[in-house]
């Protein structure tokens, strides 16, 4: 199947927030249905931090996206009315420039010379695809999780830059909780000694390292409930017991295996630690106007996006991104003056929800779609 | 500071659930308090994993203990009125026989020959004992989180060997989330090249491992709402920062590594990935006399235990021992007659919460003993 990815050049030199450029960055993004006349109706679509711009099959490629049930025609994400465009995220390895690059002043990869990167410049970046593409305003601007913190960041750069928001599971900053997850994550990588300070290749990578960030997600990822109904105490057959002490008995453990197995190979571990770090220091309440209560300071920032009309959808058994930090969200921005539709799900699917519950996301965000 | 600990002999051999058996194996205790003429006034507290048979100074050792709110003349377990005892878990290695003792078969440490360990063979040791300290029957029998199982575990081997029973954050069996998790922290000690297949020493010790395995304890001990409130997004002073690519940059960081630092060189690996396993295998269902469904065969062992009285206590917060289970617990004791207190605590603490919202859980536990 071909590749439907499509690269933008970002402008070069593309400045950093936190200092450093990088030369000759491009974006990999995927685009569905057609931009229209008046070019206002683009929807442009930040994933979490691992997913490609694949969000969903296209006649180039006709392979299901990560959101195949939100985006196409007649769908949540309607492909006959808006022109959706998904990129994958500034210092990812899915085909944008990250520490996983070529470094265009040495020849060699980034690796860990790949300057600082911030949600910010991620957000940023997307903002020139999108005028790049001929987009002086967006229709909607959708950020998943990491993509809703990315969403802020370049909004309060650029205010009024899009008329409707979705912010699907995500937060306005980064809280403790969060945080000491992704540490514990980046810890499992960096202190594999296969991680080698960043100069890893295949032959030796840091796949433990990698395995136990990946399970540590997914565990933060979905819920206790879930799981219960799910996996419960049912053990493995024998033959598929680890064959050493400590072994893996359970299916919960199997499964848990089988996500690590998919995920540390595909996804390039300097990449994971710039982007997990970045997710920790998103802080909305930088943008605060001085305001030294960061609850303040978060609405201040808010009532600075010039946005219309938002959605904000989150779900109860969310650990990772919880709910209260939606509803943060959805009133801070109301008290700015966006007319704002707030969702809490019961869904018992945790932070994962919504790649997963998508009957329940889709009739919100096609509810909403429909009545802009 | 002298010593309080005291030791008995277990019978020899101790056999073991899952087979093999312990030979001159030993636990280690403490007491507070005098046992009556009628020796009916016996209050004998099991552990979560890790804690010593320390819970409170006593005139040997009047160092603070790790219940020290809880435990002493006029407090919630009130030793002017009850002998409490205080037992380390067997396979522990705070002074009772476990993976890091010698094995008199070769004089060498077990390591990994120690045999299969299960949260029944704690419970019926530390039954044993009782016995040997001339209770034929307890007064109450208190088990907190990994106790609470060998709890169980020991009742539904001994029926009516105590009248009453303190279930605190504990559980019938251990879920998938939980099981999720300690297979992580398993796998994380039994990565670190330094663990070796269990055979370590001080100078190749599997640190980093245990450190991860401790991080990961610490965030499911605690609760989000708990961090968010205490560490917000408060920063390390620069000179505080780890010098390294990706190192700790937020308090909750520091914390993390305080805690870890305190634990991994004060608690062995192999004891520890033991324990956790026991954890991991208990399930009172086992005891439910055939019933196919999880939640029937748990109700039918939990009647099986000829207790009279119960508390059950737990915390809204708790994402390990989530309080759910502890209904189940005080809905199939109260269904198998017995009297039941269930004490839902709205704490923000999570499942330490019973170590450090002693207000809240003293309380409780006082006006329940006080009742006996």
């Amino acid at each position: 199947m071909a590749d439907a990815r499509q690269y933008f050049a970002l402008p070069s030199p593309f400045p950093m927030k936190r200092g450093g450029r990088l030369i000759d960055a491009k974006l990999a993004y995927e685009t569905w249905g057609a931009l229209n006349g008046a070019r206002d109706n683009a929807v442009l679509i930040l994933t979490g931090l691992s997913p490609r711009a694949h969000a969903a099959r296209n006649p180039v490629d006709d392979t299901p996206g990560w959101w195949e049930a939100i985006v196409g025609p007649g769908k949540a994400l309607d492909t006959d009315r808006w022109f959706v465009i998904c990129v994958n995220t500034l210092g990812s390895c899915k085909g944008s420039t990250g520490p996983a690059s070529i470094n265009p002043a040495t020849g060699d990869v980034y690796r860990l010379d790949f300057p600082a990167l911030t949600l910010e410049d991620a957000g940023n970046a997307a903002f020139e695809l999108a005028r790049g593409l001929g987009i002086a305003r967006l229709a909607a601007l959708v950020g998943c999780s990491m993509g809703g913190m990315a969403a802020m960041g370049a909004m309060v750069h650029h205010p009024g830059f899009t008329r409707a928001h979705l912010s699907v599971c995500s937060a306005p900053r980064a809280q403790p909780f969060a945080i000491a997850i992704r540490s514990l994550q980046r810890e499992a990588i960096r202190l594999d000694p296969n991680w080698n300070g960043g100069r890893y290749d295949d032959a030796r990578y840091p796949e433990a390292g990698m395995n136990i960030a990946r399970k540590l997600g997914v565990i933060t990822y979905r819920s206790a409930l879930e799981w219960s109904g799910r996996f419960g105490r049912i053990r493995l057959d024998p033959e598929r017991r680890e064959d050493e002490p400590f072994g893996a008995e359970f299916e919960i453990e199997s499964y848990l295996n089988a996500h690590a197995r998919r995920f540390s190979r595909a996804f390039d571990p300097n990449c994971y630690l710039y982007l997990s770090r970045a997710s920790d220091w998103f802080d909305l309440a930088e943008y605060g106007d001085g305001a030294a209560d960061p609850e303040a300071a978060v609405r201040r920032a808010l009532a600075r996006l010039k946005l219309e009309r938002a959605l904000v959808i989150g779900v109860e058994t969310d650990i990772l991104f919880p709910l209260e930090q939606q509803q943060e969200l959805a009133e801070g921005l109301s008290a700015g003056g966006v007319e704002v539709d707030f969702v809490g799900l019961d869904s018992p699917r945790g932070h994962d929800a919504f790649l997963v519950d998508t009957v329940r996301f889709g009739a919100a965000i096609g509810a909403f779609m429909r009545s802009l």
